[in-house]
């Protein structure tokens, strides 16, 4: 671990990628006082920044050379790996940056990554966002955050803008595990929700009065309270992770590889009981 | 539907079947006033139930004679039969007696017995319960109840005895129909729970933290919160129900199918996160 | 097992049930010279069984009493049970006759009918039939027998009228075994060929080219040979009796899980690979 | 489509890899008279390479030079990426070289590696072998071949020194589509055959008659009639692959998904049907 100072207070902070939840996470930060700064490869991006109250960079290299912190909200494990690469963006950071990354990617590629920069004298972290959109909307998500106590103690601050709770995980890497674990366990119930409630409406139930009755019993889960509002955009992007995850540790996973393919089937048609598993 | 007045106030209580749901629902019972009288094929249950302060009865013939309203815990769908079939010794019951069926069975099992026994001036409902052994202890059980809602309203005080909730689903059949679906759903979570907790373990994560962690998440579930206490004691009997059902329905369940499956092999190492998937 | 003489050789023959199955069944009989009986629920089958040279018999109960040898071709577990309960009309066979049951139904049905009717001195053993309705209509059908080794080799010749293969599998009731086998790997089968054709599909291959190099294969199979051409028609009550038979042998079998509810959503669709998983 | 002649007859062959697959392969091309030269990372392999009757290279970049035509049998997508990449040991191959990929990748990386070594002069096609490491040494495999028919015309005398059948599949790249549908399917049926002769002995059969009989039955495959000595040794890339493709195709393959988890607990208990689901 690179034993370089980390500035005390953490007050510049750049968010890259604007999308979905980097966001209402450039929002937050900039209404609770840090010195907000984003990018997006979409420059039509910029005025929505802008009225957020952060300023626009024009590119990630510009970013990373005015920020003590840099919150990496981009998609993919490609795009993170070629912010973070030899010669990538996000090495032009401030010596001493902590650079943490909120994209679900697999926990080996952030292991290597902080590996790498830590050479560079970067702090690379992982601090992985749960509960969606909405709560990413309110300011009340949930960081699971990877890294050393005294990094994650200084980044705090600023998950707390955006995070009703944090959680240190461990080591870099074992936010993206339990973000992992956390999706497993999501889609699976949001399957189980839909073949449940399927089944219940061949045999005539109401569907929203048997739902709220069974959010108060012993089969009670987030997409069940959630019913009707999951768009499954990254559910076949975090099932992949899942599976590439269970090859390396050589368990077998039944459940999770059928869920896999089934939540590839069922996106375009969630929600509609009348088509599940017709 | 039958037309034969109800008593007005349900005061003695029969209970057949004195096991593991069905002792504690006795000592409820008998503790908020109802006179209330039981019976086992297993005669050592005798000197529990008296303890209880409630009356032993040597038959279900004899139960029955003297009861209001008889409550079914008993396990399989062939002993519900047998005690409600023609000739059967819950037909001595008084005219205008109700049976509920608390037992999970198939929803068409009810439906028949209810049309067979609305001839002989019998109510029968289906009252199953959710949230297992300890809520029974505690009397804080939720109850899924489908009859008319005559019936059921008078039924709704003895149900109140053991229940802190009681949910008036619809129809003779259609609490077997939610008991179902809550089973479906809730032995799904409980297979992705040890799917996910059993890749984190791999990842070496520190299990109960995560779980923790996880509770306040999107994936929160019931057996993830019960992690550890569960028995599945009636895992496969439950899912070999849901079966039935939507092979009836016709429709094509593969998460259910695959998890009817792992249940099987789980049961006996249910939270032994090292075996899973091995 | 009862000792009464079989009569030496059979000559008449009865065939109960004259559909898909029987109906080639009866003709290939009378054309090998047996003196053959049928009937079938359905009295417009009467003149297609007299123009195969059998002669029509009003009920199972008139067909029994001419008969040295039954032939059960009927569809379900219950029509088998009804036909020689106690007082059914298959009682009324001859001492000493042979009941085969053909019908593809649970081993422990036809092992508790055997025991029940050897006081009654019939010889019910099980001869269950595979390779389809093509097969029959050439009678190269491949019987399973099981039965003791002197009845099954009495009935041995009756087979051989419409097999081109015979195979003694054991005792009562391993007929079955084998045929729930043969039908959990057919239909495991014929669903892989769905998905690695539908794979296939979606890279521009060439799907009856394919399909033939892959026949000569490592992964040649019978679904794939007969490529188009199967009904399924009976594919989920065979894999409801192998849901049945894993879960009393107390072992998990997660593909067959899967491929019993994948099976129902297939059957209207099977060979439509663009429908495929969609 | 480079459009540089093709040497007339391939005379000087090379292999690159000389394990379980290119030995024999090594062995048969020398046999039938071409100039062999092979080479491996494994230096040891060199003695049994020149006993075969070929020459050992000391680098792929020496064998690169001398060879007409040149056979990559190594194992994964990475290392045939690294030996055909710019700058990569095959690059080196005399202009207008045929390039076979016998490896079990994914198309896409064929296609690709194709294109760019198209610029280079080099012809790559994909040449997919099945059957297993037996008809390896016997040099009886089964070669699909994926290439321009100008191309595949003139490696054919060479995949016929090892394959007594060689099927055109298309374009670069389609041989590893039927590679890939033919793994997706030989995986499928050996966890069917597990599955079925699990339950039958479970049920008392003797397995060994049982394969026997099924073998002759509409359940016939290739993984049943090789019972006992497929290795599994590749299943799980295998099915890794088939995963990305459906995953890219968009397509659910739900019993692939399930197979992928099954082989990969069931490899080292193959055949072992006392263990299987429990």
């Amino acid at each position: 671990m690179n034993k370089t100072a980390i500035p005390h207070a953490l007050k510049a902070i750049g968010v890259v990628g604007a999308g979905r939840m980097g966001t209402p996470i450039i929002g937050h930060l900039a209404r609770k006082g840090f010195a907000t700064r984003a990018c997006d490869l979409n420059a039509a991006r910029a005025s929505a920044v802008k009225e957020l109250g952060a300023q626009w960079a024009a590119s990630p290299e510009s970013l990373a050379a005015e920020c003590d912190a840099i919150l990496v909200c981009v998609g993919f494990d490609r795009e993170v790996q070629e912010l973070l690469a030899e010669g990538g963006p996000l090495r032009r950071a401030k010596p001493g940056a902590i650079v943490a990354i909120l994209s679900t990617i697999h926990p080996k590629t952030v292991q290597n990554l902080a590996r790498e920069c830590a050479s560079a004298n970067l702090h690379v972290v992982d601090s992985t966002v749960c509960r969606g959109g909405e709560a990413a909307d309110k300011g009340t998500l949930l960081s699971f955050v990877g890294g050393s106590a005294e990094v994650v103690g200084r980044l705090t601050p600023v998950l707390r803008a955006y995070s009703s709770d944090v959680v240190h995980t461990g080591g870099v890497g074992t936010a993206q595990v339990a973000k992992a674990v956390n999706n497993l366990i999501l889609w699976a119930c949001l399957v189980a929700d839909h073949e449940g409630l399927a089944l219940a409406r061949h045999y005539g139930a109401d569907i929203e009065a048997l739902r709220k009755a069974l959010l108060i019993s012993s089969c009670a889960n987030g997409p069940l309270e959630k019913w009707g509002s999951q768009t499954m955009a990254w559910a076949e992007d975090d099932m992949a992770i899942v599976a590439e995850m269970a090859a390396e540790a050589g368990i077998a996973l039944p459940q999770a590889g059928v869920n896999r393919e089934i939540c590839r089937a069922l996106k375009p048609r969630r929600y509609k009981l009348d088509l599940y598993g017709r």
